[in-house]
């Protein structure tokens, strides 16, 4: 680990009943943030926050599927979707599902803005079926494992 | 085909900005419609209302996948999704997502009742994320294809 890594807070809001946006800066620049999130190799770094990670599909195109699968002491969890845009360093929308709540589907959209002085601005906007599917993940405790997630990928950045 | 089947009108409505409500009476028992309704080389009969339709996968449980791939003459297009809720004979909730518009995920709740009276009545919610997703959707002439599914549901129950 490098204990160097910059971390900057979360900014975690409800625009609507259905919705969580939040917002992090990553010192970095966009294209090593965009490598960090697309490269199956590097996802695993990260994603898991710790946790073993096996990308088993990662088809980073419109249409395409994505399956992650975490390994933990806990045991093993899968989460998937489906790409619905993907606009290289600047946008990603998609699905995402944990298999533990199957057809509680959330729909993602993340970009990421060049901050211009080498640090990068993620606004990660998720929006859920119902305002009850959206309450759930909070109590799941959410906002910690993003937390979590966010800053192995400042060490990850880092290194 | 069958001329002697039984059809009802279908009543549609929108309970809120994101559902559309369906309403339809099968001339057969619950247990029939169910089946038909499930087993693959049943649903291929009627499920593309006269076009070819290969059921790629369909595990009927909490969790599972399906995907039906339809071809016609218009070309060839895939549908799929995951079962959230199964319950024989009496409620199926799934997702459902046409692969030209990856992302856009309806959630579908359908359950069957049993008249009393040798017919079944079909009622099927479809939860929209957006109120645009669901506008786009009846816009596509979802009404229509689904009436001449259901039509076709008719002529295999009767035969």
């Amino acid at each position: 680990m490098n204990n160097t890594a910059k971390k900057y807070p979360h900014v975690m809001t409800t625009p609507s009943e259905r919705e969580i946006r939040v917002e992090r800066i990553f010192n970095a620049k966009r294209e090593r943030v965009w490598q960090a999130m697309t490269k199956p190799e590097l996802v695993a770094k990260w994603w898991g926050r710790g946790n073993k990670v096996v990308v088993e599909r990662m088809e980073l195109e419109r249409g395409g599927h994505w399956r992650f699968v975490e390994h933990s002491e806990q045991g093993t969890h899968g989460f998937e979707g489906r790409y619905s845009e993907v606009v290289p360093q600047e946008r990603v929308v998609q699905t995402f599902e944990w298999d533990g709540m199957p057809g509680h589907v959330v729909l993602e959209t993340m970009t990421l803005e060049d901050l211009g002085d080498g640090r990068t601005k993620l606004v990660n906007v998720s929006l859920f079926m119902t305002a009850a599917d959206r309450d759930g993940m909070v109590s799941a405790g959410m906002e910690d494992g993003m937390a979590d997630s966010y800053a192995a990928l400042d060490q990850l950045l880092a290194a």
